[in-house]
């Protein structure tokens, strides 16, 4: 692997703002690329963490960035994105000159337009860097990212991106496209969530056999990735959250945002964000997002596996 | 290939009623596999398309089914089917004790339930098997076949589903069990449609580049089996009808129907139905089904490759 940092001869500093599911699993991904890694999360049990599994953790954002070459920040909204950047202890004053600020979080892409520019005035490149894949493939470095942003963004950040993903997706040289990307496939998977459970729970409704609705299904027109990938959750009974509802009310949240900015209707998107409000007005926000199934079996009397009823 | 069908010592005879796209290739499936065909349909032209091609064709139902140990109904819908069995030339008085009446129109799982009772009481059996593939695999006899019925209609129509089908699930002795897996699928191909022309014009909305868009998503949580089929149509601007906007008019309809009566709540599918509706009533009805793109194009602004502003 070729490092294409200021100094050729040592390996790149990375710093990873974020320790969660997402966040721990990257910073692992770097450390066993042979980056020297700093770890910081604002829960310090979190740090801890990874300082127990042999990492480097800094107590405070500007130890964590003061020698990192890369910046990975994978919080979880673009207000956390900004108070890591600007906020009262945020790192946009203290980074290296020249580091590379690598931007996770899912947001709108003005949003992420506005923050490049802040950053590229300082002096620093700013690599629009949505991720896709969950923890899983986070921890094995095998994440698929949609990265925009200038060719010296991409190059400083090369080092990082080889050791986090399997797949990058170079969406252009202007900050915002990889963020727009993100949003087309959250609209996708928001909404086939949604439309998997609902359908489900209407089997359900009808005493038809789930087992053999998911075979049927998944060989058929109506399969989608999500239908395939979350209805075992629902065969199971098994809500343990692996992306939470609260993941869809946001993300569905921003599409709904951006596309009344833009005066587009997005009928589908409006419905489905409904029903993640309604999951997690019932209580189950934190829970797996299969749990729209929980919801409609709720409102509809439908008799799910090992359905909890309220 | 064993018959099992009244007299084992010559080929079973098979009538298909409905020579559209589907019918049309299914009854050339059946030829092809060895099976003595019959086909009507309303339109003579369609009759004489099939007799040009070397079928064997008749000019009533009556004159169809009279000898036919299998009658395989490939009408719209259930009042088509109603009408084809018990309309004033209906044939179920006038088909041969014992044969088969194979139903594939897409129809609510209570009328197909009480069809199957009808025409099991004047002697005759009865599968409900709603077809699904397309007519390009209808032709070849490789389409997916959702059945239900009794062992003995199951028997009398299996040299008929061997030539038709490359996968026939077997999905219960009750008629109507196969017609509700089928709307399970239409319930999902339907909104999946809707939520892919949802996303690429909100992508093109925002001038991405909508090549890159369909080779992200179809690799991405965000794929489903209709975008990555349907979103070609719209990328090539061609909106031959492949599947008409006017299906999906019908299906979400009946399955907006079925859920009423049931007192299941359906948001994804009635935000779906609506943009069939608005399609329909600007126009597309006939055009390809991928035409909601177009829709959502023409309530935005958006830019399609090929669109034709209206």
């Amino acid at each position: 692997m070729t490092l294409h940092v200021e100094n050729p001869g040592r390996s790149a500093v990375a710093a990873v703002i974020g320790l969660g599911s997402m966040g721990f699993g990257m910073a692992q991904a770097l450390k066993r690329a042979g980056l020297a890694v700093v770890g910081y999360d604002v829960a310090p049990a979190a740090v801890a963490r990874f300082i127990a599994e042999g990492g480097r953790g800094a107590s405070t954002l500007g130890e964590a960035v003061r020698d990192a070459d890369i910046v990975v920040s994978v919080v979880v909204n673009a207000v956390q994105t900004e108070a890591v950047l600007f906020g009262p202890e945020g790192i946009a004053s203290v980074m290296k000159p020249g580091a590379v600020f690598i931007s996770s979080a899912t947001m709108d892409p003005a949003i992420a337009r506005d923050l490049a520019q802040r950053v590229e005035a300082l002096g620093f490149h700013y690599l629009d860097a949505p991720i896709s894949g969950g923890a899983a493939k986070a921890a094995k470095g095998e994440l698929t990212i949609m990265a925009s942003g200038s060719a010296r963004a991409f190059a400083a950040a090369r080092p990082a991106l080889d050791a986090m993903a399997a797949k990058v997706y170079e969406l252009g040289d202007a900050a915002g496209t990889g963020a727009a990307f993100k949003m087309i496939n959250q609209l996708l998977a928001g909404v086939h969530i949604a439309a998997a459970c609902e359908a489900i729970s209407f089997a359900a409704k009808q005493d038809l056999n789930l087992e053999k609705v998911y075979e049927v299904i998944t060989a058929s027109a109506g399969n989608s990735w999500m239908f395939e990938n979350r209805i075992p959750h629902v065969l199971a009974g098994d809500y343990t959250p692996l992306s939470a509802i609260e993941i869809f009310v946001k993300d569905l949240g921003i599409v709904q945002d951006m596309a009344r900015a833009e005066r587009y209707p997005v009928p589908l998107v409006a419905a489905a964000l409904q029903m993640y409000l309604a999951a997690s007005g019932a209580g189950m926000g934190r829970d797996d997002d299969s749990s729209l199934a929980r919801l409609y079996a709720q409102l509809s009397g439908a008799q799910l596996p090992g359905t909890i009823k309220a």
